[in-house]
């Protein structure tokens, strides 16, 4: 045998498997590090899944609905709720957590010889997805307040021509979110090369978006090659789930289905995910209060003298420091875990339940005061 | 916009989606054809994968655990009873179906400029699985009698040193288990040439083996480099769970995190295949109904003149038909769905409850009667 154990591929050697730092709850009780939504299902949500559960484990013998039809149903409209119109099952394709969904998203229209296209500072799974899909990775720069340049964002894809655009809204790690121009220009540059290009905007953290700002589900009817995504992880605290879904054109998510494994979503995640969307507005109405307290987390690090990007997700990033690091392990000493990501002296807290958001206030000055002040 | 639209991969074009073909149990009350088990979870399993999956609920806004100690560590303790000796949590990883971990398996060890290995007739999914990854696919050829010729095999093997080569024991879709010389000859050539090569045993119908059929995972502590796989959706009547899993080198499950999407197996999905493991003895009591149901339908298909291959699985292959669409379609025709598959000529029918097995016999006879004679 090879002194090399196991024959693992060249390029995989050596990497650390992707994830969040992980502490105990005894090691950090305030957890704000993953854009969890700290509420959990509501006790007439969870019932509904443990009985349509049991109702599914009956036939768990059989292989489940591999269409998954009424889930896909169930989805649309409720995505016609959230800012869409006119979305039917047909649009609608679902998998294992958005992760799984851009996979197979870059599995048919990525690949090797072919482009998928980011502008960073964005999600850091995004160059994961084109490495495991032999997709070459481009990767664009936001201005300094993590907008997009459209001009350079319009040239960048005329000239590169990639297959797939990814296009975070609101962006992960910043919370930027996009205006619907940007996403027209975009759509239209990848529609005017050959074989043309998907643009897949990313509202894993639609929900979140505040009063005024679009969802590009109300693009869909104007563009072909737009893909919009959404999870259950984040608004409806589905996160343990993992259902991840798309709206676009019918003949996306048909093509879809010649790289999807057979039967990859499950009886029990299919019942899980019904059931959870007949309590939507319940879940959503604890997205309301999430909001308020991002929008006052924003301000109260403002008052602080932090720089705050405008946030319209459930996580704020906050800065500039000379040593985040220090900042960082100053809050975990303080029992407040987040997340040391995004551009260099920068922080992403994600928006907790009042008490723990007072916490982390407190463990922030606490820990400013013993190490430095902002850079 | 091009006027292909969408612009899926060229070699994608025009594929169709793998699946069985469905049909309603109205148009064939009768299912044997995508070998599930025809028995539900016992009513206990049921009630407590409902009452696990409830607890779960309640904290589902939460990420999963995403290296499912616990549920590794149970079904190493299972696999100690299926054959294995020694196993550890740490040798276990699992994933939504077997053909999630297949895929994994070749993004880690296959891909570009690499083989994967096997010989035919084989498992139809094998081959998209190396397509889905870039991996090359290379297939030999089993001996009329669906075994392996040992020489010939291990001569491809060191020809074109495969870094995967899977060995489906039992074979599907013709039930032909290996003999673990098979095995051990086979992993001592992939080990014989840089970087090495892995020797991927599914056993997805492993528990239905033959008393005196060995399972490969006997042998793993002899080969680092062999790699044994089960599902949990066929013994344990959880084919709607989609819960797969392999038994290998700790370095081998570790070398997997590397490309497996992060927390890819939801709480759900965790709870649910840990309470079925809680209740193995009755699920796997249903085994042995279906052996001896099985050993019946092979003998039975012998004495009306039929071919048929020994078989160590839930399903039977049996032959040979000048015309199998017509004895299948005649078969469809009396509410009775199997599957046209393998081998021009044969056809293969899941091991059913008894009622259903004497509802395919009669179908079978009644169909012969009105088309043609065995060829």
């Amino acid at each position: 045998m090879s002194p090399v154990f196991p024959p693992l591929r060249e390029e995989l050697q050596g990497i650390e498997p992707y994830g969040a730092p992980q502490l105990s709850l005894e090691q950090a009780p305030v957890q704000l590090n993953v854009n969890e939504n700290p509420y959990g299902p509501s006790p007439e949500a969870t019932a509904d899944i443990a009985r349509a559960v049991g109702e599914a484990a009956v036939s768990l013998n059989r292989y489940p609905d591999r269409e998954f039809v009424e889930l896909r149903t169930a989805l649309a409209a409720y995505l016609d709720t959230s800012g869409g119109t006119g979305v039917t099952a047909e649009m609608v394709w679902a998998a294992n957590g958005s992760n799984e969904v851009m996979l197979q998203l870059l599995q048919a229209f990525g690949g090797p010889g072919r482009v998928a296209l980011s502008f960073a500072p964005t999600y850091s799974m995004y160059p994961e997805y084109a490495r495991d899909t032999m997709t070459e990775w481009v990767a664009g720069h936001r201005a300094e307040d993590f907008s997009l340049d459209l001009d350079a964002a319009r040239q960048l894809v005329l000239e590169r021509q990639p297959s797939v655009v990814l296009l975070p809204s609101p962006n992960n790690p910043t919370g930027t979110a996009l205006p619907p121009e940007a996403v027209t220009m975009l759509c239209e540059a990848a529609a005017s090369y050959e074989p043309g290009g998907l643009v897949v905007v990313d509202e894993a953290y639609g929900e979140f978006r505040r009063a005024g700002t679009p969802s590009a589900l109300e693009l869909l009817p104007r563009h072909r090659n737009l893909v919009v995504t959404r999870t259950m992880s984040k608004a409806f605290a589905l996160a343990g789930a993992r259902l991840g879904y798309l709206a676009a054109d019918p003949a996306i998510c048909d093509a879809i289905r010649v790289v999807r494994l057979p039967y990859h979503l499950s009886a029990v995640t299919q019942a899980t995910a019904l059931a959870a969307l007949r309590h939507a507005p319940e879940l959503l109405g604890r997205v309301d209060d999430l909001r308020a307290e991002r929008d006052e987390t924003v301000t109260w690090l403002r008052e602080q003298g932090f720089e705050v990007a405008d946030s319209d997700a459930n996580f704020v990033l906050f800065g500039r420091f000379a040593d985040r690091h220090a900042v960082w392990q100053g809050l975990v000493d303080r029992g407040v875990l987040i997340r040391e990501t995004g551009p260099d002296g920068w922080l992403r807290v994600s928006v907790g339940t009042p008490d723990e958001m007072a916490a982390f206030r407190q463990a922030l000055l606490d820990t400013i005061d013993t190490t430095e002040e902002p850079a």
